[in-house]
């Protein structure tokens, strides 16, 4: 981990997000970090907001938060909820971590394995916004797991999951149809002030063609 | 009137929505009409409502109703909502109409005039569908009206719209992008059991390729 984010931080100025289940491996990679990392991830369970939250805390980092603990990944958005808010209280509370950098993953779900499940998500996702007004993510292709025409069901996604209140996404942002859907997402949900994203989007696009 | 609909109905099966601001247009129009028709439409006006409410009821036909009255297009949702109760309350309370048969226009805006008009917009379906549970259908192309790639807004928009309770859309039914995005909504929304439409569609596509 430590020679890996020193390599990558020699050839690439984006902030970098850090995955690994073991305590010491995260400890060794944010040591090395220069700048905010995110670290992936902490659920509510109480061994692992007591082992990852101190090192978030020390090294000034950004954390992704999963609404599950050792019993069950909840299907209720409510259930979702209360775990949500639990990480919430224990993160602000007893470490001292500001809110906006905790973000919650509302945990999106194939619909191909069940079609209630992305209404789920998107209640979640709504309900976390309204309650806490909390950062969000997720992997946005996990819907479409599975399904013919992956993108087309993601670009219908990202929107709606936009307007309940999703704050980013894991998305393949080389993917000209979902980056575009994104970007009107944004033009309609007003924050794309005057739409000049979009207006500048297309004058590119169209300079490039010519 | 009367030879328009005679004439689209000896070569046309699909239901047709009937659009007059003169009632004896109207009048005749249904008179003419073999089948269940869409009158458009019937505002909060109290003349408006007494005029058109009749004629909707005694030709057993569906109706587009604007939540907007003499005074006001409002912006507010909670207004629109205001008047959309009243002219359900006309409708169904004074002429006996099922509450399936109005069809509410929760009156989509273009974003290029304030970015801030389709999250109203959205508002009011939300508000719409959670107090009164009704059909509602608008305009999609309003929406990215005098912005570039107007195909893309709206393939964003409609599913934003369907997850916040649109039940149906006045859109082109012939660009496969809105019909791509539309189909792929109603399975993220849980209208297409087993996800068995967005697969046969995706089947009849690959046997039209070869």
């Amino acid at each position: 981990m430590t020679r890996a984010v020193g390599l990558i931080q020699t050839c690439c100025d984006l902030p970098l997000c850090l995955d690994s289940s073991i305590i010491e491996v995260l400890a060794a990679g944010l040591a090395a970090y220069q700048g905010k990392a995110l670290v992936n991830s902490v659920t509510a369970e109480d061994e692992r907001l007591d082992a990852i939250l101190p090192l978030v805390k020390r090294y000034g980092a950004a954390v992704i938060a999963l609404p599950n603990d050792e019993e069950e990944i909840p299907e209720e958005p409510a259930r979702r909820l209360e775990l949500a808010r639990k990480i919430v209280d224990v993160a602000t509370g007893k470490y001292g971590i500001a809110i906006e950098d905790i973000v919650f993953d509302p945990l999106a779900m194939p619909v191909g394995a069940d079609t209630l499940l992305v209404l789920r998500t998107l209640e979640t996702i709504a309900l976390l916004r309204e309650e806490l007004g909390v950062n969000m993510t997720l992997g946005a292709s996990n819907v479409s797991f599975g399904m013919p025409d992956r993108g087309s069901i993601g670009a219908a996604f990202l929107p709606m999951a936009i307007a309940s209140g999703l704050t980013t996404a894991i998305m393949d942002a080389r993917s000209p149809q979902l980056v575009q859907s994104v970007k009107a997402a944004d033009l309609l949900t007003n924050r794309d002030p005057w739409g000049a994203a979009w207006i500048a989007a297309h004058r590119a696009r169209q300079a490039q063609a010519t």
